[in-house]
This record gives C-alpha cells, sequence and structure tokens, in this order.
C-alpha cells in the first residue's frame, strides 16, 4: 500500500538536487565532517556552528535542522534550544536524533525534555528509542536492519542498506542531515524520511560490491549517492 | 605582466616540499582533519589546538599561522586574539579567514575588530568580502569561479580549478591552511598566495578526470597535491 | 626471546575481531573521526563524548579508555580525570597518549599529574617521551622508525610500518585507540600493544606499495586493518 510514497519521495530527491537546501547542523564533532560531504554530494548546502551566540542567526537562514546529540557538552545544550526555538517559530522541519541516549541518563533527560517542548521528526536506532519510551512524535524513523517510519497510523518499512554501513562511523549521524534536508523539500516529513532511506540504502547495495574494505566502500558509498539516479532508486528500492 | 610571480611562487613549493614549515590552525572542527592532510601532503606540519590556554605556546613556535572563524565559539575567539598578539610580535605571517561572515553579525563583527587590530592576509570568497565592505589589508585573496589577488596596486587573476571542489567539504578552508604555509616560505604573502592557488587549482584539475564522484575526487586531489611537479603546475597554471 | 608474545598478540586480535569491545575515546577533535574508523574497521566499537557531565556514565560502560591530549581544553581536563577515576575503579585498561607535551608546559604539568595519580599505558613518540623524562609507568610504548614496549624488564622492538603513515594526520592517535581495545582483550597491556603495534605496521605495509599518494593510502590501510589475516601479520611481523 505505500508504493504510493515512493513518487512524491524521488520528486523530493530530484527538487534537492535542482534547487539545494540549507540545512544546519548542531551535530556532534566525530561526524561533522563526514555529514557535510554526504550533504554536498546530495545537493544540499550544509553549515555546522554550534555555539549559541551564533546559532540563532545561522537557524534564521535555514530551510531544514538536524540536532544531533552525539559530542553533546553545555553549550551545544544551549545551542539546540536556541536553534529549535527559531526553526519552530519559522516552521522550518527538525531532525532529532538522540544519539546514544541509552547510555547517559542527562542526555536522556534532556532528549524528554526537547520532545516535550518541540515537534521534530525523531531519528533513533531501537535502543535510543526504547530508552525514550513512548512519547508522542508526529514522525518516527527508527533504524535497524529493517528501517521503519510511522506517522499517526501510517508505517513503512524500507529493508535496503548493507552491514558495511555499520563499519564506518557516523553513517546513522549523516542519514538524519539527509532527512532533514529532505524534509525541507518534500511534501511532509514521511516522505522525506522515505526519500532518505532509499537513497542511503540503495547507494550503499552500489557501492558494497566494489569495495574492498571499510574505507574504500564510504568513498563509493559517497560517489553512489551524488551519482545514482531516481530510475535506479526506483527499481531497487524495497519498501512496504 | 604578472607571469613574473610565477618563479618565485613555485620556488616557494620546492622550498615548502624541502625544508617543511610548522601552520598552527585555528580552525572549524569541521574543517581540521581534512586541512592537516592537505597540510602534511603539501610537505608542512600542521597544529591545531584552539584552547586559548596553550594557544600561545603553539603560536610561538609556528612559522605561518591560520585563523579560520568557522565553528566559532568564546573560547576560539579569545584563543584567536592570543595567537594573533603572539604571531605579530614575532612577525609571524597570518591567514585569516572570515568564513560565513555575511550570515552572522556577531562574527562580522568579531571580524572586523580582528582586521583593524592586527594585519593579516585575508581570504573571503565575494560574500564574505563585500559583507566586510573596504577595510584596507596589504593583501587581499578574494575566491571565486576566478581567485584574485591584490595587493597594493598588484592584482592577480588564477582560473584554474575544477567545480567538484565545491562538492566537499571545507576545500576553502584547507586552501586557507595551504596559504598561510607557502606565506611562510615565499619571498612575500602575495607570492604564497599565488602559489597557493595555482597547486589547489591545478590539482584539483589533474584529479577530476578521473573522479567517479566527489569522494574519489577528494582522494585524487589530495594525490595530486602530493604528487605534481613545478613543471606540471608551471604548464597549465592560468594566470593573468 | 620475544617471539613468545606473538601468538597471544594475534590470539588478541582474533578476539577483538570475533567479541568486539567498547573503547571510550576522549581524543581531540582533529582525530576524532579517523581513530573511531579505525576502530570500527578493527572490530571494536568506539565513543567519542568529551564533557564532563556525561563521560562518567561512557566510562562506566568501556572495556577501554583512550585518553589523548590533542586539543586540550579545560572541559576535557575536567573529563579525563572523571574518566581516569572510574576506570580504575573498575579495573579498565587505560592507554594514555601526551601529544605535544613536549610543545605546552601547561599539558606536560597535566600529563605529569595524570602519571602519578593514574596508572594508564604511555603511548608517546620520542619527545613527548623525552619531556616527561623517567616517570615510572607499568609499560610503556615509544613510538619511532622502531616502535619499542617495555614493561619492567620485558622489551619488545617492532620495525614495522611504512612512512606514508607520517604524511597522514593522527595515524598516531589512532594507534592509541587500538592499542586500549587490544589491552581490554589482551592477557596483559604488553601483549596488547604489541598485537595493535604489528597490526598497525603490517597494514601499512600492505597499503603503501598501491598508494598514489597519501589520501588513496589513508583509504587502502584502513581496508588492510579490516582485511589482513592473522597468518599474514604472522609472517610479516618484524619484532625483536
Amino acid at each position: 500500500m505505500f508504493v504510493r510514497e515512493l513518487d512524491p519521495a524521488l520528486k523530493a530527491i530530484e527538487s534537492l538536487r535542482k534547487h539545494g537546501v540549507v540545512v544546519h547542523c548542531i551535530t556532534n564533532t566525530v561526524a561533522q565532517n563526514f555529514t557535510a560531504n554526504i550533504l554536498l554530494a546530495c545537493g544540499a548546502k550544509p553549515s555546522m556552528t554550534a555555539s549559541p551566540e551564533e546559532v540563532p542567526y545561522f537557524s534564521e537562514r535555514c530551510d531544514g535542522l538536524l540536532v544531533n546529540l552525539g559530542t553533546l557538552d553545555m553549550p551545544r545544550r544551549e545551542a539546540i534550544v536556541a536553534a529549535m526555538e527559531v526553526c519552530t517559530r519559522k516552521n522550518v522541519p527538525m531532525v532529532f536524533d538522540p544519539v546514544k541516549c541509552d547510555l547517559s541518563p542527562p542526555r536522556l533527560e534532556f532528549s524528554r525534555q526537547l520532545l516535550t517542548r518541540f515537534q521534530p521528526l525523531l531519528k533513533a536506532n531501537i535502543a535510543e528509542a526504547e530508552a525514550l519510551g513512548d512519547i508522542p512524535v508526529a514522525c518516527r524513523v527508527t533504524t535497524g536492519k529493517i528501517d521503519r517510519i510511522e506517522a499517526g497510523d501510517e508505517k513503512i518499512a524500507i529493508a535496503n542498506g548493507d552491514p558495511l554501513l555499520g563499519r564506518i562511523i557516523a553513517t546513522g549521524c549523516a542519514l538524519g542531515g539527509l532527512v532533514a534536508a529532505l524534509g525541507a523539500v518534500a511534501e511532509n516529513q514521511r516522505v522525506g524520511a522515505l526519500a532518505a532511506l532509499v537513497w542511503f540504502g540503495v547507494a550503499a547495495e552500489i557501492a558494497a560490491p566494489k569495495a574492498r574494505g571499510p574505507a574504500s566502500f564510504k568513498s563509493l558509498f559517497i560517489d553512489a549517492l551524488a551519482g545514482v539516479d531516481t530510475a535506479t532508486l526506483r527499481a531497487k528500492a524495497n519498501i512496504s
């Protein structure tokens, strides 16, 4: 029944490549460079400033916001709240990735506060989602062997990808950036998330057979994101 | 008329490769790793500490300084002033890159303060240069489709490069590091900047035809920086 | 006489690949991404949070700890002490890399405090080791053209590696992470360090002949770490 979501998702990808969008990312220092390169490869324009003094200015001009809790610290906490306030006021779509909130009680508590106060798309892995419990969110992406999107009664499962994605750091973090980019051009967050998950997963499938290991996979994967056409994405999308 | 600058520029490149110089970089967390790898590929030795407690010690021992305002925060502001004070006293050449100062009023104001108080080479893109207005600087590099160097009445235009440079993050930031490295071995900042722009642009031209996308381009580009000889740089330099 | 150490070292590598271990790394922002990718390629699971509020929670759950003083700042200092307290209490093996302590008096002083108060393996290059002087440590790795391990009266020299390791940033930092990972599965720190040095050095020797320059070397090196079998490591290990 969800094949009907695929056409608008592919349209969002074409729109991103054609027009570009600015995605402001408050993300961890491990993932910043990789996330920015993924976004550039996909046609988006990243900015990455994370200090509370300057984040409001970058948030005012962005089309999508990624908030990622890796390497969380006090200035990042302040910057995150400031950015989400601006984006809420301006109705800019937000993606929230509560990285490893299952391992750190203060991070879990902060995640709950943000999800209560703001309305971002929630992107989490299974352990993080379980730690958060059933906080209501309008759109939820849960990543795993099968990725799942839930928005109200709508559910989509995406079975693309390759295990090599788990052998390079920050692929999940970078995926969050791509969800934010596509959320800014798609008709809704659900369609944007579907576009991002299919694009990411199919690019990994294209890259994996040519890879000699995780580092060559990483390079092939970014090149595949940049180069894959939407006809290939349509043919290889494994969704239900 | 500016071909006369090319010989000393190529000589600076040979000198950097032969002797190495230490470049201290106060730069953004997105660009640090890439900038360091570019500098190592070109024969320089980078250091990257950005805390105000330690920057004075690293500044005392460096041959060139890069100040880049990406991911600016309060400790970086303090560190930048401390480093520029040391380098001014020791007459160490400085490069200043006011990244995205056109998008953030506090960053623009800080940029103006630094340019009033210190005398670095200014490296900016067109939007940043326009935001700064006509603050007088001894040497100014403005990057774009054509890169331009202005120093007093001397003007040089460099038309090397490839659009793929815009598909990977922090190429402009890394270029700033290379300008700082070459400024430390060249007869003056103008010649150092010319050397950096030609080297960067020609390496991109060597890498681009072999690339399958932005990630393979990135790898080929760094290898080309490390491997290109000065005869090739001379032959491909597109300057006027 | 030290060939007897090689078998348990290779066994530690197999154990790491089979079971994985969690290595918490408080390391510099230049090295974080590369270190994490090295650890993932070798079968370990990295975490990288460096804020004092959260480091205790990550330290409680790690199997090995890396403390690296690059880009040291005040929050990192606090986090390092907090993490080492937890790991000392839990008897988790620790690796300490006093990056560039020879260049910064406050960093040197902090290094001495840590080595007096805690009992990590010390991994340093020759300049750093000389700056530190003869502080007693239970296990010491000194890197250079020949890498050396000293633990009490036991001394091992490892002559593997390739000069290209010096043309990419943070190889020494990433090596520290690998020493921490292998220390967590080896019968003792000395054996873990030997495993890490042989693995690193032989992977570099496999990668170097195929490289076109430092960037392709980096990719080939990570792939070689992931792919090399222990029979090859045994055959190529150059230890005495």
